[in-house]
């Protein structure tokens, strides 16, 4: 950390802000330049987390050098983060494709989803149980119905399951029943909810926030990390911009900055990241040759009858023949994309 | 709701379109123009929420033309709310100040922050007990021990109180203690957390987003109205852009807009809009001026020992000053500012 | 200028880095922390300017600690720059009122405006003879035919003019009509055009870009003020963001960050800044409880007839009604709105 | 178009914006549903350009439903324009890449450049002979001689030639050296000079401006356009949006968008739309998966000489090696990637 003193900052100015800085138990380093004293901090960041140095007479700002991350760190785990997830491994260079409705809405439908997800390659089953919805009146998930249904494709297909999880009050029963719990963007700096996920042993995916940093998407895993859950996943899933041809701008550039940053895993969501079918098989392609860990697509039998998103969702025959161009793609990168082992 | 078919739409795709929104109980009228086709739904709104019209072939597009809201809209309740806070009104004319610290850190810090904020004519004391932190390692609140010393801190200057309830779990414990539940931003669209909030009977302030649109804040405002609890304050708190000289870009523009469109209080509050204490005070005489109903703003006995937003707080002095500044301006643009009751 | 060394840095890439700041002609100032060496460079920042750093091995980022503008800086000139436009003072505490109609349309239209702008008590007339559009197909001015309607209007009236210029070739017709000279948004970076509007002699109000941030805004500035043009106004009019419930979003929070970084004038654009006529009254005095030097406002006599933004353009009648809250409000806040003289 | 009246509108409000409409020579059609009428325009939209329908009484908004732009659009032109550029097709399902360094610095640096471009495969040369700068004290390119040096490297290496203008005074003399003009994101809505490259007949790449919108963008197309120059290509470069990890956000989503509504190609620069060396491989990649029309890449021979973007320019080794990747990817997308003949 550094701090930058004013022009106008006089020696008693600069003295009492080191006094501060020593109590904190941090050492001092001055550095005077031709407009500007600079302060730089040496010692455990944690000790000044929050202090408010700029209400200190003569301090124009502070700038920060390092990440306020650790756990998310690369610098601290160079290796990439692989999470197992009943057998299939996301992150390391294998491509994971998770797809299905956007909602659980009957056995029916789920079933034909989940068939059709299974025939197609993918490994996991996606489908919400309980909804965030901006009305409070619309379609808001079947609830725990809904996720025994997802537990019944399970067990038919042999897919992983991946659900959203939406209040700390389900947070024992949806893990009951997903092997992965999803954190959706709304939720993704709610902080009590995070800390609880720390204390479970089950992988958890955290969409980004609709204007959430970087920086702080990796502190929201930090969060989860902190407690001791070492299986976070993260999804780039669109941020908002001025842009409104599309519902969202899906950030691709994330993927190359989060693997700078981070060892964990980063999977791309092209269905809420655009908002519109047309657009979901060119961005998943780009999602896929940008280099992240794999893709959340929704799909429906029937996306005219869907009871939410049915806008971004794909029919079975244009998920099929998407997932025929990723293969294709995967190989041309080097990648490598492990399916479901065969015994079900 | 206006559907726009697309250039190459059939009669076939006129005629199932038709058919559909038929089906859902709503008339259907069909403009021809000399580029698109143009069909109008007619009924209820609320039966064609969330349908993906956009899946039916040839749709090109879902303009929408009235906003989803009913109970927040001005349209169906003209007269402006006002929220009573045992005595102290929010809304219609009355100009209130909220004040006080971001955190509650000690008795002796927050008594000596209430006597200024009362002494100050201000009428409501903020300060946090739960605090939401974008770092598991910083200081995250006293919690019950900060709303019991929020309640003496009421007991002895007659100030009602603010305080931020962060989740479910602690709703009762918040209500109980406070006059006035405040939602953080990163609540906004917490929904399982609003729809509890609709069944008490205790004023609620809903901070606005950080990238929510003024639409999305008032449909938030609709959870908690559709539930039942009509005291709802709305509070503007800066959104996010690409300006990184503010912490957050405080969009005073929100407040003629919820003018039109709702009929709900809404509360600026410059510290958190800008993250810094010197730009507080112009910030604050634009929030009066601008035709809001309050300001929440923060204010320490020694901001540079804050332990949370010190750089964003105003000092004792300033805060005095800054609200002779306002009582003047309030007096020249014809409004109220009514003090609490001299007996305590 | 501050260089962070990431972690995995050698001594080599250290002595590296250092050789080459060094041959730069800066000194340089070596800072180890226990997670990260930072290097500060000390010196004429010039000498650096967009040197590719982070092109050197094991530099992780580059931070500066200053802003890159000098002339347009409060630092180096910390008196409040007032220009003088034959005689209305901008800046220094007087409160100045531009308003007249979007586009010149004819004699008049002008006429009624500039008679409507000189009674209510407003300092100077606006009105476009050279209009961007964002359609080839729009109305685009009266050009050299709108610049003499505007200087008959500032003969019959004595308000002085401001009107826009859009591109070089029209640069000496504009200045020779025109008392300041506008550039608009869309121009903020046009480096072309302000490198000679640095050699002439005639104030020029810049107004911000929609998606400038304030140190892009003050380094235009810089443009022109490195010319040899001291007479630089500033103005606010709205930037893009995410929000579409008003045109762009008057961003007020710019008015004390440029008070706190430059000694220029600084104008608000309500007009401009939400779009829509009925906003426009609020945002007006919030821009000036703000502590701006004055107010941009479109008045047209017959919105409903005009040729370009109609939509946000008040009344004759509501322009007069906004005068006399607007100078309530200056003298409640101890500011001066100094007229013009009364024989014209 | 679509009009629709407040709650409060009477009949009178309805029949004088009929009467307006009809005056407008459009038809009007009117829809009553249950808590708005709305009213269609049929007829030419030209017609009612910018018509300020929002001052009419009882008009709340005006909702459009087709796109401003005509001859930009798909819907007259449902084939896909290919540009070329003596003989290089910019579109139709070749893969261009135009690559090179920033600036042209020298004799020396700019044909070891070329050469390197041409080596691997690469059809276009870039370099900028005039550099658009925030400084006013940056280096702002060799001018003349710039282009010189590109149309000597264009002579040696049978390179095609892309290069900026950024004012009308240089028209003639840049279009006088380079194959392809490129327009600047600055310049996106330099209306003047948009005009004038109407009426030239050489391929102009307009990039897309930091907050346009894709909307706008094809509108600043269609000012070229309407003047009769039928090349244009596309260039999306990066949007403004919070995240500040990278120096801008390549907005991907716009390629989609773009097929949809446009017959325009469109190329993508992954080196200004992240502005870091490291992420450009796995944008280029992306950017080509996505289905652009080709990519404009920085390099340079030494990137920590360069003297201008140096941080986010590649080597010639690590060109050499995206190109092999690039053109893997390209055959197994099934597009195509012709190269110049083989004698220059």
């Amino acid at each position: 950390m550094v701090i930058v003193m004013s022009k106008e900052a006089t020696e008693q100015d600069l003295e009492a802000l080191k006094s501060a800085i020593e109590e904190l138990g941090m050492q001092v380093h001055v550095s005077r330049g031709e407009e500007r004293t600079i302060v730089g901090l040496i010692g455990n960041k944690r000790n000044v987390e929050g202090f408010p140095f700029t209400s200190y007479s003569g301090v124009e700002s502070v700038v920060h050098v390092t990440h306020p991350f650790k756990l998310a760190s690369r610098d601290f785990h160079p290796e990439p983060t692989i999470v197992d997830v009943d057998g299939v491994q996301i992150g390391g260079g294998n491509v994971v494709i998770m797809a299905g409705p956007c909602s659980v809405e009957s056995r029916e439908q789920l079933m034909e989803s989940a068939c059709a997800v299974r025939e197609a390659g993918a490994q996991i089953l996606r489908g919400g149980a309980f909804k965030p919805r901006t009305s409070p009146y619309a379609f808001n998930g079947l609830g725990e119905e809904g996720l025994k249904l997802l537990a019944e494709a399970r067990e038919k297909t042999g897919l992983k399951i991946v659900t959203e999880l939406m209040d700390l009050e389900n947070l024992e029963l949806v893990a009951h029943y997903t092997d992965i719990i999803q954190i959706g963007a709304r939720n993704m700096q709610n902080f009590p909810l995070l800390r609880e996920l720390g204390k479970i042993r089950k992988p958890v995916m955290l969409k980004r926030g609709l204007s959430a940093t970087i920086e702080e998407w990796l502190m929201a895993a930090e969060y989860v990390l902190s407690g001791g859950n070492k299986d976070v996943i993260l999804c780039e899933r669109g941020i908002r911009t001025f842009e409104t041809a599309t519902r969202n701008t899906l950030d691709l550039n994330a993927v190359p900055v989060v693997r700078r940053l981070s060892h964990l895993p980063v999977i791309v969501d092209p269905s809420h990241g655009t908002g519109v079918a047309a657009y979901v098989p060119s961005m998943s392609k780009a999602g896929i040759a940008v280099g992240s860990d794999g893709l959340m697509i929704e799909m429906h039998p029937n996306p005219a009858k869907a009871l939410s998103d049915g806008a971004q969702s794909l029919t079975i025959p244009q998920f099929h023949s998407l997932m025929k161009e990723i293969k294709a793609l995967t190989q041309a990168l080097g990648m490598r994309m492990e399916g479901l082992p065969l015994s079900v």
